[in-house]
């Protein structure tokens, strides 16, 4: 049903709004906060400053880059909803007027603010990360406490952006244009940019992260992160591209996505109400993120910031989960209980999900370790070893999404037929509520890896870089853990989206049955579309890289004394080629993700678009977990010898996981991240042609 | 409806059958031919008798090992079927009488002549390749084409076996028992000895390589197939155990399960037409076949030995091409054409995927040649571009395959409703029926590359030498162009099985709808088992090559005079190494893929069931797709830079492609391979448990 303004419940929205502010006003305390520290010697202001334009400079080109297209999309938009707004939206509710001028600007406004909100998060985590960082490693001087403080604060920027710009944007436009289903192209803005900001984003940090390494330290023989080396500040600039602005515009896609698909399916079983919960729910997250940073501290100075940003995380799902108990029995009664389960199973998928990625990745345990005995037979066998991890590693994770799903259809489907897939939806909103705290804490990571490598280019003592790198270990832990809770919601939400776009393109009542050829044949095709979007993103690293490498080879034999540190190399120029090799190889990969579901829309149909999703999703969803694990065990592995196992750093084994954990590298930062807006953008493009392939198709299948 | 045997067109049946037999006399002829030829020197002897006893051993092993299993699941069968054949057989089909003693024997019976003929056509095979290859190489002495005759003949054996026994398999059956859909559990018979020979031969001949490598080449620095090193003869066995006698096991399972499959689907929409069709077609591609081995032969002695196997194959296509439109118009009337263009597609198919695979790893197209450029920059960027190119290689085998579903749907369905799904299966039934050439051609690899192996261990001439490496290279081709045509079959069978399931689960009415929470989980899971299979056979490979590598390093360490060539390695006991290590490890792999439809069908029912079937079989696909390319394209690149290319053998650029090389080792050899009885196999006991699971749910979703 569409919204009565007048309706006191209305009101309810409003404080999801309000919320969504809330996170945001927290966050420029916290930006202001950070901005007030000290950033130390003259030195480390340069360097950060560096790694702060370099990182505006990627994000102007790769925005400036992406505005004709988001230009076209909503001129389209707006064109055809003008001339029929039934080609762009199908809801069968007498409420909407169709004619309205406001119904008809719904889709092309929403969009253009999923976007331009997409692009806004993006700009704030990124000046906040990066003008953190230099101020961390001034505060490590002092102690681990205040750097933990500082470095959290610049991460919670992000994610409190990245939630709060989520829930007010989704309350905002719904209290505006009044009905769900009017505003999902929300969704579609913030997956367009989301895809690219991810592809992009990986394959620049990737491209600056190899060629620093194998010119740098292999070659040449300087260590990480040494001011000699022309990529450092590229490679420090990728860290927050890779890791801050690509999670950041990841999660925001999904908590965008997830929230309309809930709030549309609510409003279909139960009324209002249902359309509310999602939003309060999202407003109970926030706030309890929020309450959370509080939680974010060490009992000594001796203390462990892994522990510290645990507390962070459980105190947020603790909050949410109590609270949105009592939400769910004052809007639902008797079936409170039966969609309050969904919420619970998106909690505890969360954490299964993030134990089950350390388990895998961590060189505290045995596959890790494992892959590091492997390399003491070589290259091939910690290879083949990794590989073989990264393979088995999707059967636990797999397992417990479906359990989620399982569980949160089972009991909102007792509760009352037809609830079921409600309860589904509100496994991936409760999953995602959290979302301001694990980007918070994901954002922490880069922040913490630059305050490490400043430390080091301004040649600070080893004290300071001694509590740098306790802050970048935990990094390390938490991306990992960040980067399961990205794929586990990914794949909620693109069943949301799959539900949403069934629903709309009217699949509903016929189903979309695996036994007819057309489906298998969607299944196929959408299976596959992960493969090569996987491939192209490996191949663009390789080539970045290489043009990298060269690069970097010219400056040391061109550049006289920079071996000797009398001269100073050419930062910029080796930003300059990752930002354009980075903007240039998201083109290919994104044009398959976005033309797929066109091609096969108009081609052959609802249907098998349809089936093009769910093969999509499963294929996408594997190969996402395949990679991030494989990669994350390949580096620890690394790691574990490097601690003095097995040869230690230097031996043969050594060498032998250093080609895994390069191999690793594009997998787990470059082509396993773009699977994750990949499968969403597939859905939300479907879900806005929905309508109009159900009209328009070549062999109507 | 069930055959009536005063039918005059049952006679039909017999003619297939006379076809099998046929298969089987030509193909004892081709052995004795072969073992009338002299086998050269008594070292040439001793060195093919170790082979053959290598062989042999292995395959006794494994067929004992598996006879316990094989005798329980036929026990279960009769007594369920005894007791109540409904929850074995759901045909609804009033001629059949469910109370009569031949009906209850009819599940039991036919699994157990599958299982059995397998077995034979193992045996058969594997006597004839090994009984060939001293003989290739003596044959090689005097000229490339009478070495070219009998290597192809020795493969021909398989090839015929595989066929004739498929043939006269299905057709006696259907004959003795008078309904296909009660003689369905052939095809498990077949796929259960085809998984365990798949997986178990893949991991005896990457497990025998690698260690014969690693410690012979790279340790000991003795060149490949050195006399000396202990694990020469199980290196050579592998390649047998492996191609032939698995590859032909995993032929014969979808020559066996796509037969009967046409034929139920043919009895359900065309009547006895449609079930002697599919038979018919067989008998025609194993005349065609037996016709075409004349046309095996080089044009001179200078001729190309790729051309003249393309021959045969192209002979092949042809005839069968030719000779079913004819008999599609004689059965068929008005309904011929669209039928035929059904084997038309599966014919084009066998070619366009045979092309692709070539043009993914020959080392005479860009992709190996890229990966060779790669390697200049060390094994890591080899690893990824490698992995790249195989993500890649997965679009176009799986556009052919769609488009093959799609037309042969379309054409039979638009010539009469209903008639689509057999059209499907026609496509898949001409694919297949050329299967006797196409398993020739490959058995004739692991002949040519023993031959190989022989003339370096007994030492003979270069020119012997130049001979035998010409055949092997051609038998490397081949190889790859049986790996595309047994995927892509796999891909055609699992369908038809899928189909077949869903008809017996009783799920056609209701179809397997993936808005469906259960069919979302089912598809899931299905998608999740092939990786986790994967991961399997490659740790599987790692474990069996560590015990291969640490027995040759001890015999090189405590048999005085090993290496001077004055004392005589114990080729045996690596052998034995191999063979327990392939019999262990298959068991945990064997179990995962029959356990997950047992497991799934019990808890959650037919139509998660289903999905599983559909996830599976899409995912199963493009990982096999992906090893297979993988690993053939990093096998070429090696070959490439051993051309003299890049530096050549030696250089950095080699090592590296070697890394590559042993990576793709598994990948294409033994996970890859086990794709293929992994689909089929959850389809052939989600067929036989589909009866009894529609009645007997824990969750009955």
């Amino acid at each position: 049903m569409s919204m009565n303004l007048s309706d006191p419940t209305v009101g309810l929205a409003w404080l999801a709004f309000g919320a969504g502010i809330i996170s945001l006003i927290v966050a420029f305390l916290f930006l202001g906060n950070v901005l007030k520290q000290d950033s130390g010697t003259p030195r480390m202001k340069e360097l950060s400053d560096a790694i702060f334009e370099g990182a505006m400079a990627f994000l102007n080109r790769q925005y400036k880059s992406l505005a004709p297209i988001v230009a076209i999309i909503f001129l389209i938009m707006l064109v055809v909803g003008w001339v029929n707004p039934h080609l762009l939206m199908e809801v069968k509710d007498a409420s909407i007027d169709f004619d309205s001028v406001k119904t008809k600007l719904a889709i092309p406004v929403s969009f253009l603010v999923g976007a331009i909100a997409s692009a806004i998060a993006g700009y704030a985590g990124m000046v906040s990360t990066t003008k953190s960082n230099a101020r961390t490693t001034h505060a490590a001087r002092t102690g681990l406490q205040p750097a933990l403080t500082i470095a959290f604060r610049g991460g919670a920027v992000m994610g409190l952006s990245v939630a709060g710009l989520g829930l007010a944007g989704v309350s905002g436009l719904y209290l505006l244009f009044g009905h769900p289903a009017i505003i999902n192209s929300f969704a579609f803005g913030a997956s367009a940019v989301a895809l690219f900001a991810r592809i992009g984003g990986g394959i620049y940090t990737k491209a600056a992260d190899v060629g620093a390494d194998l010119v740098g330290k292999v070659e040449a023989g300087i260590p990480e992160d040494d001011p000699r080396n022309p990529a450092v500040i590229a490679d420090n600039v990728g860290d927050n591209v890779g890791d801050t602005a690509g999670m950041g515009a990841d999660l925001f896609e999904s908590y965008a996505a997830t929230a309309i698909a809930a709030m549309v399916i609510g409003n279909k079983v139960l009324g209002l109400a249902g359309v509310l919960f999602p939003l309060l729910i999202g407003a109970i997250g926030i706030i309890a993120s929020i309450v959370s940073t509080a939680f974010v501290r060490m009992s000594s100075e001796d203390g462990n910031p892994q522990a510290a940003l645990n507390m962070g995380l459980y105190g947020t799902n603790i909050i949410t989960a109590v609270a949105g108990y009592f939400l769910a029995a004052s809007l639902f009664g008797d079936n409170a209980l039966g969609i309050f389960i969904g919420i619970i199973a998106g909690l505890l998928t969360n954490v299964a999900v993030g134990y089950i990625t350390e388990l895998y990745t961590s060189y505290h345990k045995r596959p890790a370790q494992e892959i590091a005995e492997a390399s003491e037979t070589g290259p091939a066998t910690n290879i083949i070893k990794g590989l073989a991890v990264g393979l088995k590693s999707t059967v636990y994770p797999v397992l417990v999404i479906v359990i989620a799903i399982w569980v949160s259809y089972f009991f909102a489907e007792n509760s009352e037929a037809g609830l079921g897939i409600y309860g589904i939806a509100m496994a991936a909103m409760g999953m995602l509520s959290t979302a301001g705290m694990v980007v918070a804490i994901d954002s922490f990571g880069p922040v913490a890896d630059n305050a490490g490598g400043i430390a080091e280019m301004a040649e600070l003592g080893p004290e300071v870089r001694k509590n740098t790198d306790k802050l970048d270990a935990v990094g390390n832990t938490t991306a990992a853990v960040a980067k399961g809770f990205a794929i586990g919601s990914a794949a909620l939400t693109a069943l949301a989206l799959f539900t949403a776009y069934a629903e709309s393109a009217g699949l509903t009542e016929t189903g979309i049955n695996v036994l007819e050829p057309i489906v298998i044949i969607g299944l196929f095709i959408g299976a596959t579309v992960p493969f090569l979007v996987a491939s192209y993103a490996m191949e663009a690293v390789g080539r970045a890289a290489f043009e990298m490498i060269a690069e970097v080879r010219r400056q040391f034999r061109e550049i006289p004394g920079l071996m000797e540190g009398k001269a100073k190399p050419d930062y910029a120029r080796c930003v300059d080629i990752s930002t354009a090799a980075a903007i240039k190889e998201m083109v290919a990969p994104g044009l398959v993700a976005i033309g797929t579901p066109v091609v096969v829309g108009f081609l052959l149909g609802p249907l098998a678009l349809g089936a093009v999703l769910a093969g999509g999703t499963a294929s996408g969803v594997l190969l996402a977990l395949f990679m991030a694990n494989a990669g994350g065990a390949w580096d620890n592995a690394k790691k574990y010898i490097e601690t003095g196992k097995l040869g230690g750093k230097g031996s043969e084994p050594h060498k032998a996981a250093v080609v895994g954990d390069t191999v690793g590298d594009p997998f787990k930062d470059t082509a396993g991240p773009a699977m994750n807006p990949l499968i969403k953008v597939m859905g939300t493009i479907s879900l806005i042609l929905a309508p109009i392939i159900a009209k328009i198709n070549l062999f109507n299948m």
